[in-house]
């Protein structure tokens, strides 16, 4: 398999994932966990962080056959189980200033052959035992980034025509290409990417429009935003000071819409995969924020549950930008990976908005985000709603238009 | 590789790991630590754990290239850090009832080559921040066990002259009987086996011995034995009851010196691997329990640092009795390993001593262990002096003479 892999791109990898994703400083631990596939990019990132001054590299594998061995011989009383004890430590750690990799890359069907109730249950008491190391990630305290490495299993299931080898390759190269390790200064390539990115974000953020207005084929439709919703995209700052790019790829700007003030119709341009099932042709109708009508040709009852979830599930948390010549959206596949899939078009999420997208929100308590228009819900669910057909316009405080896409790019 | 290594017997050593080794009960949750080459015996062990009612089962893998990659690429300052958030967790764990299990088999020359100041500094380092995890192991809070896989360094270490699957194969089939999988129901062996070394414990614990005398090719060495000791051998049970066999294999019965009563030279019978060293032909005085002179034919330096790690190290807290007939002494075999080496001959180990081979243990301060003379310290290293040429006698409180060992056998 390695020679799928050119290794050239997937040290730039590691050098890209250390320097620009996580930005280690120097002295500070790295906390990585990657599947036992990455193993080769892990070592990788293991020297490039050393090179980078490291404190000390802590690895956490987590293996396909042991997983499954779960399913296939535990007791039912073990999936009501997690570590919680590594999840503690994991907060420990950050709270003493340790930052935080994962590379993603597993079989994404893995458990798709299990028992649906013993895989939420497992997810549930996990989702439970993370919480106090999540705080810590999703309230930003400190640097961390998520990358991919082009495990065969994922690579199979995106490329089920191709020998396991040749679909390697083709997800590798996809890789690389998406990350900007493809070209001959990666680290100079990020940032000048960080540097389009910030941009736009000044840009829309000047602009404070009160709401976008996508129009396309099947789609029209009014996205209030946020009172002090603030956009963001490419590198930002934790609040340990350390400047860092939480995603690798990235290609969004994006914002909290108002949970309250979504209306119109829209048609997904791209299927959504979500947990194991692929829905497509999605077509949804809001009314004051929320989803009163949803249709889709394939996988409609999977889409029902999903926005039945929760009362906030049939709300939006986000909604991002992403220009429809993207180096993601180019390559014209679909990675069943949101780290990819949402930085092929412009998106909306239904559920949980992020605190960031708020002007001063590292400093808003829960109540004050929901007063502002900011939803919260269990999920955080991305779905695509760009194409090179679709318009997008501002409507400013007063009702004036602004252009702010054309034919799927910036205007 | 795969074909080097019976898969029978390896599936026979996860099952004698599981249900003989740390004895895992139904809904007990099972840390794992192993190097990455062990992955094949961690799946098998973790498919055995769930079988026998695992809570989960969470494997900790220590990679060889990336711990190289530290001496390779990492800052000086990187070289006094641990991960103590991961040790932390795990007292956690073990706090709430979690058992234990370590394979060893990864290379034990890998630092070989690296700067002996920084290997110990990260040593040294990584055992503070392995303490608070390591006391309830050794205080035997919880059911432990250790066992071993036939890496390839490790078998290439033991038979140079063999091709890397020879080699592989060799030192496979030596842990198999070393760790009685190699019969036909090795639970029942395992079973056989602990009541002999009960009958040898029976009786030392009988005789009360205030010393025991080692007398032999350079070396006349009186060990006294600590106040209320007790012999230990084979199975034995945890403070949360459950009884496990923390060795597998295991040969000897132990128990613990008196701090301050060691004296008389010894001279190691067999090199002693350390940290990645071969320290060979190892000569020391005692002098009311203290080392007062050490010496080395080679890697006296590293033999030096150790006994200065802590002002424990230069005194004993254990001395355990093999038989020169034992299985593992017989195969002629230095595996320089001590969970091997150890059960080849009698010895003694420099450091820490063990709660439970005090009589009621379990119940003694750290306080009354000191003042009964059970030695505290960092290290815990493990070294050969019995051969077929020592004779071992034990004194009497009354200063009487009894035979224990005549030309390495039990008298
Ligand atoms: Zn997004
Ligand atoms: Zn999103
Ligand atoms: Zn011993
Ligand atoms: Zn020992």
């Amino acid at each position: 398999m390695d020679s799928a892999i050119d290794p050239e791109k997937l040290a730039k990898l590691a050098e890209v994932a250390v320097n620009v994703g996580v930005a280690l400083q120097p002295g500070q631990d790295l906390i990585l966990t990657a599947p036992m596939v990455a193993l080769p990019l892990v070592r990788l990132i293991a020297a490039a962080a050393y090179r980078a001054g490291a404190g000390v590299v802590t690895p956490i594998f987590a293996d396909e056959a042991i997983a499954l061995a779960r399913y296939q011989h535990g007791q039912d009383a073990s999936f009501d189980r997690a570590p919680n004890w590594l999840y503690n430590g994991m907060a420990e750690a950050f709270a003493n200033g340790a930052a935080r990799m994962a590379i993603v890359g597993d079989n994404p069907m893995l458990l798709a052959g299990e028992d649906p109730a013993k895989v939420a249950r497992a997810g549930k008491a996990n989702s439970l035992a993370y919480q106090p190391a999540l705080a810590k990630i999703a309230g930003f305290d400190i640097n961390w980034s998520i990358c991919s490495y082009p495990g065969e299993a994922w690579a199979r299931q995106m490329f089920p025509d191709l020998a396991a080898d040749a679909a390697v390759h083709r997800l590798a190269e996809a890789i690389f290409a998406a990350s900007r390790v493809d070209q001959p200064d990666p680290v100079a390539a990020w940032g000048a990417h960080n540097a389009g990115l910030r941009k736009r974000t000044a840009w829309l953020n000047g602009k404070r429009f009160a709401a976008l207005r996508f129009t396309g084929p099947g789609t029209d439709l009014t996205v209030g935003l946020a009172d002090g919703h603030e956009w963001q995209g490419g590198a930002s700052t934790a609040k340990n000071g350390v400047t860092c790019n939480a995603n690798i790829p990235t290609e969004e700007v994006f914002t909290t819409p108002h949970a309250l003030r979504v209306d119109g119709f829209v048609s997904a341009t791209k299927p959504l995969a979500h947990q194991g099932s692929l829905i497509e042709n999605i077509q949804v109708r809001f009314e004051a924020g929320r989803i009163v009508e949803a249709k889709a040709s394939k996988g409609e009852a999977v889409l029902q549950k999903l926005i039945d979830s929760d009362e906030g599930a049939r709300r939006l948390g986000e909604v991002a930008l992403v220009p429809h010549g993207s180096p993601i959206s180019q390559s014209g596949l679909l990675f069943y990976n949101t780290l990819f899939d949402e930085n092929a078009a412009c998106h909306i999420a239904l559920g949980q908005c992020y605190a960031k997208c708020f002007v001063d929100g590292a400093h808003l308590s829960p109540e004050q985000i929901a007063a502002q228009g900011g939803n919260s819900s269990m999920i955080h669910v991305d779905w695509m709603i760009g194409s090179g057909q679709v318009d997008i316009d501002g409507i400013g405080a007063d009702g004036s238009l602004e252009p702010v896409f054309r034919r799927g790019e910036w205007a």
